[in-house]
């Protein structure tokens, strides 16, 4: 997918929301549990309870590897599910890899060749020859690491060296590696007053923006900060939005809680001459 | 598993070799592949032929992710088989992972509940709260990566404010999250140059050391700059060992390869008096 055809699909349903899929089995409704997938299921239902709210969804890794097998069954099938059933929904996989070379290159084996992943997470430590392989696939996605929504982010991301802080430099230095249609980065929605900074150094590139919700961020002061022509921004939502409910109806309360999101993010849109 | 412990092993098998796993379907003997697990029916002849020379084994994740679910399994089977076989081998996750606090908690569920690694490879970049859920399980390590044998490690890993470079204060900060018996730091064998400095530090922590063989890291340099009196180091290799044949007799040929690191292992011990 290019990052016109994201926008495009922003504007054609009018948000900017990505829904994180970090299914945790001691989080969902337990009636899904007597289920022969209890995982699948309850992805299932949240994903066709809010595919027209949302641009993308990203299942984060942990959540199905602390399940081994089974989980990564279960991720399989998300993926697989997701893929064929709405094909214009971006999925990013948020594993937050990066290795020396020939190993990355099996990492972007397992997210954009076995699995159909559109995009994955990479952590920058280990500079270019880590990021790389994931870039050799056409149409498929890095995400870079560059200001993370956590508290430890400040324990290295703010280093400087010359007035640069790292995560400056990770940026500064990582856009010569990809395209606009190749590259986006992570800048954390608790992080907004820093968005401005961040947006003088890469104008035009998307960013995923999680930390929205459970975390504390603000969507409008993301959206003030961030937002560009292309809109250029994919917003995060997790907890938030998949664990509204507890009961049977978890899917439908999923849903109301994406609307928010959604018409909040309709708004913004709006505001901005973008719709 | 302590430190002490380790030690010990590495006294009683005059070697500090880590093997790593890094077993790719693509380049294991052809005639595995007729058997219904070719990647563990290859780590299972590799570990047999091998373990006595050795005090740890590091299956690098990404070459069983690249397979999906069967991979996964491989993997799982293969972790158990060091377990319940060979139980004094310290097992190594080399895994790189590293998130926000609930996600590496889940994380650290996956190597430490799920499977049972001993240790787990970290990414710095997100800081304390993302290292930190690994280290609150009793004998589990974290290693973290410092500096990396790969070209790309002098992207950002050598930034420097104050005179203090990334890797150093990455190695500073972080000695405080945890203890010699719970982290250990990824120190690249290509830059044994910088081991002195690092063992300024860090004098008694473990040092795990890749890029000894095929990366071209030499073994002498890294002894004679970075062991202690505890030996303090686990070097790894895994192409110029594993994959030492490709034929019926591939296991024999990779004892042969591990023979000669742990011979002069076993030498650069008796130099530094440990033996």
């Amino acid at each position: 997918m290019t990052s016109k055809e994201l926008f495009e699909n922003i504007k054609k349903k009018k948000s900017f929301l990505c829904v994180g899929l970090d299914t945790d089995i001691a989080k969902i409704p337990r009636f899904l549990l007597d289920t022969t997938d209890p995982v699948f299921a309850f992805n299932k239902q949240i994903i066709d309870a809010t595919n027209d709210l949302t641009i993308a969804y990203k299942p984060n890794l942990a959540f199905y590897e602390s399940l081994g097998v089974n989980g990564w069954n279960s991720l399989e099938k998300t993926v697989n599910y997701i893929k064929y059933k709405y094909p214009d929904i971006f999925i990013i996989a948020d594993a937050k890899r990066g290795d020396i070379g020939n190993t990355s290159a099996m990492y972007a084996k397992a997210f954009f060749d076995h699995m159909e992943f559109d995009a994955v997470t990479v952590a920058p430590y280990m500079g270019e020859d880590s990021v790389k392989p994931f870039m050799t696939y056409v149409d498929k996605w890095v995400i870079l690491l560059a200001l993370t929504s956590n508290k430890g982010a400040a324990d290295f991301q703010y280093m400087t060296q010359d007035g640069e802080r790292l995560f400056e430099k990770v940026i500064k230095t990582s856009k010569e590696w990809g395209t606009t249609d190749s590259l986006m980065y992570v800048v954390g929605a608790t992080k907004a007053e820093m968005l401005g900074d961040i947006r003088k150094i890469i104008p035009e590139h998307f960013l995923l923006v999680p930390g929205v919700g459970a975390q504390g961020g603000s969507l409008r002061e993301v959206a003030e900060n961030g937002m560009n022509d292309q809109c250029g921004l994919l917003v995060n939502s997790s907890r938030g939005i998949i664990y509204a409910g507890d009961g049977e109806d978890f899917a439908a309360k999923a849903r109301n809680s994406a609307l928010e999101v959604q018409k909040e993010m309709e708004e913004l849109l709006v505001a901005r001459g973008l719709l």
